[in-house]
């Protein structure tokens, strides 16, 4: 397998970085300062929660290309007021909503991408917007050789054309790219599409309570517990 | 300036990297390998000056999007015959013709980059393709935070649509973005979109014979002799 592939690609979100601790952190920040005293895992889990459904009305054509900072944005100004925020300056919501930008990762990522980096083209390839995954790189330290989003091909994943879109932009071909994921769905559909696939799998996701199934799957084909160990997996 | 700048994206082929030495390389190694004697340099400079009215082609609509990987291969079929080289198999002319990802940055691009990014977004905005830049990143050490180039925004610089796609992109007001080029034109352009400019010309980019104007303008902002003079007078 290894032989083969030339670029790893990456989901992020829950793959790369911990947004639920990293989200919750920052909207508890944001309470204090208010006065207020809020469930910030709650309001972690609504933010994200809302991040599936809003990109399906992008991918049904129900509204136009909308990036995710965007589509943040609109849940956001739903959440603030039925969370007992006070009113916030424009300032203050475009500061926090970008607490996506702001996500610490997991130990071993940087670790893992740096080993895996001397060998392989890295990128993400997330339903993040540039900016946010580009500045999520520098606060996170994850040392991209380039940056591929959902946005480059204005489709969000599992669309097709993100997949296919990621080989030939990367001008290879589409087992060359292994699509690296802590999530199913997204390797299942990269499997389909002709990519190669690693599973990562982050059983603290979703927090303690939630359990999070990390067998393998015959469209899996390399299982590693962490990057560190998936960069030992892949020569590096 | 520094204080509004966040981002400074770069135009690489002479700015950065040292397109004509490396490619005469490259075509002198070709040659040997093939037992023909060639002039090299006239090779090289062949090959780039081939790039503007190939370009040309497609900003007028004469042909559909072609990336530069494709316009370069256009010309290498014309160049490699009229230059007396025998037939090439299919991968060797494939992997000459990424010559144009193999170049060797000028000394202080990589000292200089390094310290631009610790305080600001660093990227290529360049007519090169995303593969190509991203190769050439890690081929010649540019510790890019994200890969900007023509083909993200399916119009080739000088079009207004590169550097208002920049800005959009990464977020950020058009005065925020620095664009950063050894070659008048490409700056004289991004000032009339609204971007902030940086000179840092290149004297021996066409070779000891061919003189090149290094005075400022009123349309640049920062001039620096070299990317360790920019990053210092960026305050880095």
């Amino acid at each position: 397998m290894s032989t083969t592939v030339k670029a790893l690609v990456f989901d992020v979100f829950g793959t790369l970085v911990d947004w639920r601790n990293s989200v919750a952190k920052q909207a508890d920040e944001l309470a204090t300062a208010k006065g207020i005293t809020i469930d910030s895992f709650r309001f972690a889990d609504e933010w994200r929660g809302a991040y599936g459904p809003s990109m399906n009305k992008v991918r049904s054509g129900e509204i136009p290309w909308t990036n995710l900072d965007d589509l943040h944005r609109m849940t956001l100004d739903k959440l603030l007021p039925s969370f007992g925020f006070p009113d916030l300056t424009e300032q203050e919501k475009t500061h926090f909503n970008k607490a996506w930008h702001r996500l610490d990762s997991w130990p071993d990522s940087t670790p893992g991408l740096t080993r895996l980096k001397t060998k392989y083209v890295i990128s993400p390839l997330s339903n993040g917007n540039v900016a946010l995954l580009t500045n999520m790189g520098k606060y996170a330290g994850l040392p991209w050789d380039c940056v591929l989003s959902a946005e480059t091909f204005k489709h969000y994943k599992p669309d097709s054309e993100v997949y296919q879109g990621a080989a030939s932009i990367l001008g290879l071909a589409l087992d060359e790219v292994m699509m690296t994921a802590a999530h199913k769905n997204d390797l299942k559909r990269a499997k389909e599409e002709g990519l190669s696939t690693a599973f990562v799998p982050r059983p603290g996701e979703f927090g303690p309570d939630v359990p999070v199934d990390v067998t393998s799957e015959d469209y899996i084909d390399v299982y590693a517990e962490s990057f560190t160990e998936l960069a030992k997996k892949m020569g590096c």
